[in-house]
């Protein structure tokens, strides 16, 4: 591995000059004019891979396609299935960008430029880590299967299709996922369990028009009204979601997972301070790091009803309307609580209102991996070697990652988030940058990874 | 009086025409592409008011002109001031006018056309009643002053100033507002009341930015969830505002306006039917109708935060807004209910929020006349014998009209809301339009009431 890792360290410079050029192109999956540049990433990923001694092929989804590539060295060794996603977000407001988005530009050992932590700095951690075996004539130690997405910052619509019936194919021992940052700097993370999601869109009408306050108001419960006596019965006063049976299925923490979550580097004050909040809040008994990464939690994402454009105007609106989602954990199951939802909305109505409830979007379940398998300690071995601290840690997020679940389901392998972003990276605003020490370092775990996997 | 009304019957026909020629002018308050419209709106009735032998002039008020009209025949006699406005709503959606909005339309003895009922043809109704005089070769019975307003339908910016400017000059003996309907057809109408208004926007703010809901849902205080609560908490279970000392103010009806009420031709089934409501709701312990026009009512008229775009997005927005009204009724001051909602709004603000309150607009005392006045039982009489009925009523209506508690209490006179309209004419929508029998029982009742006034 000395060979190796001494032949990446002469490779440095050319593994950021390779990306800044990946950078170059401009893969905007959510806007239809890109979709040629989305054609040129994903043929430059082929060519890439092939380079590298690689099989790789464009597969046609329907939407943007996916980049499949295969480093078969040898049946026998285990194979890692590794995902990426060559996509980016818009790179609006462009003005506020210091240097142009598509410039990857390098100031205080930071790269900055749109996709180099989301995702297209992270994916090409993995493309270097092989090119590291490649130059240094050293077969890979394992099998490897990528599939890099295009369609992860437009609803990943063709990825879970994709797996699903490519089940054969897409056997692997584990699958590795770098799209997740480290809980802080220095602190490299792997994360070990992500939330689940169920999102509606709700809406209460009274009356058949809006009606002129002045005429009828005191007569008609206005629909604002009725929707926000719902939407404050959704919390009990401890911080709870006011939802029969809605905890039930939560999986309490193991004293291994409280212990270690206690022991996490979090700062609740720096938390409160980042965000601007008066006063933080949630569920009584439980930290703010229990509460956003292994409670459920409900939000209304939006709300609107009435006129609400400038100065004022004295309507009673005929309806109101809201999007509401639940964030699921461990072992709540999307359906069940859906329907608990949906019950409990029926249950709360004002006898003076019609609802109506439409699911957006798919369910998403929660996710938790199963830490004990050796892969998670061979993992965290390797962070700990190429970033220099004992202080690894595996730790729960609050969000969603919808294919996880069903991955690690569907083709019943761990999936591992074996991030190398920071939290405060920008992912989807302008000055987007990546840390090159975590790139490096991301590089240097992946080749000591590989290489005890293989011992 | 008899010879007046001969004349009249015989120029009912010439009445309508001129009517229908006021109204081809599109007076569109609104649009400032219609400012020369406006001007010749004034123009003509200037025209109007001398070839009947008074005096006219446009008044420039800093927006649309003010005309203002005189017919001074002895200065012994009582004067009484007529407020109309000649001003138009615009008549869009076009695509659903039956005819033109602006070609005055007869079919089923109703004129259809963009101001027929608010407010040429109530203006015009006057014109015509001193025409008939004119035309009969008989003089006034009475001194008249008419100030007609071109901005009703941009929120009447400088009429309250000439008033409160104007004192003297407008000097007279009793106001008489023709810009509200009947209760019902057949069933002319003295408005008594009506509603104060004061309006606000809210706002609650939990943090600096936007945030995701994964990574911190369950942490923050959804200003939609604050604001929600906030909102139900502002009525009992018992459909009363739930603001200390609200109702301190209120003046109970008396004994006279209690029995008089009861008498009103109002079916709540119809009502209810009329606006399509599940359920009617409102304040236990009053009828439908008291709770619209002789009690205050609260009214969230618009909310709004978070996405409310198509689609999912899982965000937990920085935070909520809502506009806020209360209408208010005799004898609760705006100030001091003004007062009342800001010092309940801090004290119910979770600590999680902060809360800002904007006033928005004037705010509008509520109104009701001393119907013991004379004048009162005379327009009563003339309804009743121009329309042919016994069942002429005094009601308080739920809106406001700002700038009528103000002359009152500015000139000290009583205002008489004597309008023609009907409930259902559509003042604000496409086919708007005026009921033939009740522009011509208008004019009859104004010719008869003048009359009763000389006597």
């Amino acid at each position: 591995m000395e060979t190796i890792l001494s032949q990446f360290n002469k490779l440095k410079e050319e593994f950021l000059k390779d990306l800044i050029e990946f950078i170059a192109i401009p893969t905007i999956s959510t806007n239809p004019e890109y979709q040629d540049k989305m054609k040129e990433g994903a043929q430059f990923l082929v060519k890439k891979i092939k380079s590298l001694g690689g099989q790789a092929q464009i597969e046609e989804t329907g939407g943007h396609p996916i980049v499949y590539g295969e480093f078969i060295t040898n049946p026998k060794s285990p194979t890692i299935l590794i995902y990426g996603h060559y996509d980016v977000q818009p790179p609006d407001p462009m003005e506020e960008w210091i240097s142009p988005p598509f410039e990857g530009t390098v100031r205080d050992g930071k790269l900055f430029a749109r996709g180099a932590t989301d995702d297209k700095g992270q994916l090409w951690i993995h493309l270097a880590a092989i090119e590291a075996f490649q130059r240094a004539n050293q077969p890979l130690p394992i099998n490897l299967k990528l599939i890099l997405e295009g369609e992860e910052e437009c609803g990943s619509t063709h990825l879970i299709p994709y797996f699903q019936s490519h089940k054969e194919k897409l056997q692997a021992h584990a699958m590795i996922i770098s799209d997740t940052p480290f809980l802080a700097k220095g602190v490299p993370t792997i994360t070990t369990g992500l939330r689940g999601l169920i999102y509606y869109e709700i809406e209460v009408k009274a009356v058949d028009k809006d009606l002129h306050s002045g005429s009828f108001g005191g007569a008609v419960d206005n629909p604002i009204h009725g929707l926000s006596r719902m939407i404050a019965s959704l919390h009990d006063e401890k911080g709870r979601i006011h939802i029969p049976h809605l905890y039930d299925k939560v999986r309490p923490l193991s004293q291994e997972e409280k212990e270690s979550l206690e022991k996490l580097p979090f700062s609740e004050e720096e938390f409160q301070k980042s965000i601007g909040a008066k006063q933080l809040w949630g569920e009584e008994g439980y930290s703010i790091l229990e509460r956003i990464s292994t409670r459920p939690s409900l939000d209304v994402n939006g709300i609107w009803g009435g006129y609400t454009g400038p100065g004022a105007k004295t309507v009673i609106p005929k309806k109101a309307s809201a999007k509401l989602s639940i964030r699921l954990v461990p072992d709540q199951a999307p359906k069940e609580i859906a329907r608990l939802l949906e019950e409990h909305l029926q249950s709360i109505l004002p006898s003076t209102l019609e609802l109506t409830i439409k699911p957006l979007e798919t369910s998403i379940y929660p996710y938790s991996a199963d830490t004990s398998h050796p892969y998670f300690q061979k993992a965290k071995e390797a962070l700990s070697q190429a970033f220099h601290t004992d202080q690894v840690v595996f730790a729960r997020q609050g969000g969603s990652i919808p294919f996880v679940p069903i991955v690690a389901k569907t083709l019943s392998i761990p999936c591992m988030l074996l991030g190398f972003g920071l939290p405060d990276e920008g992912a989807h605003s302008p000055n987007e940058w990546l840390d090159l020490e975590n790139f490096y370092g991301g590089i240097e775990t992946m080749i000591r990874f590989y290489s005890s996997l293989g011992e």
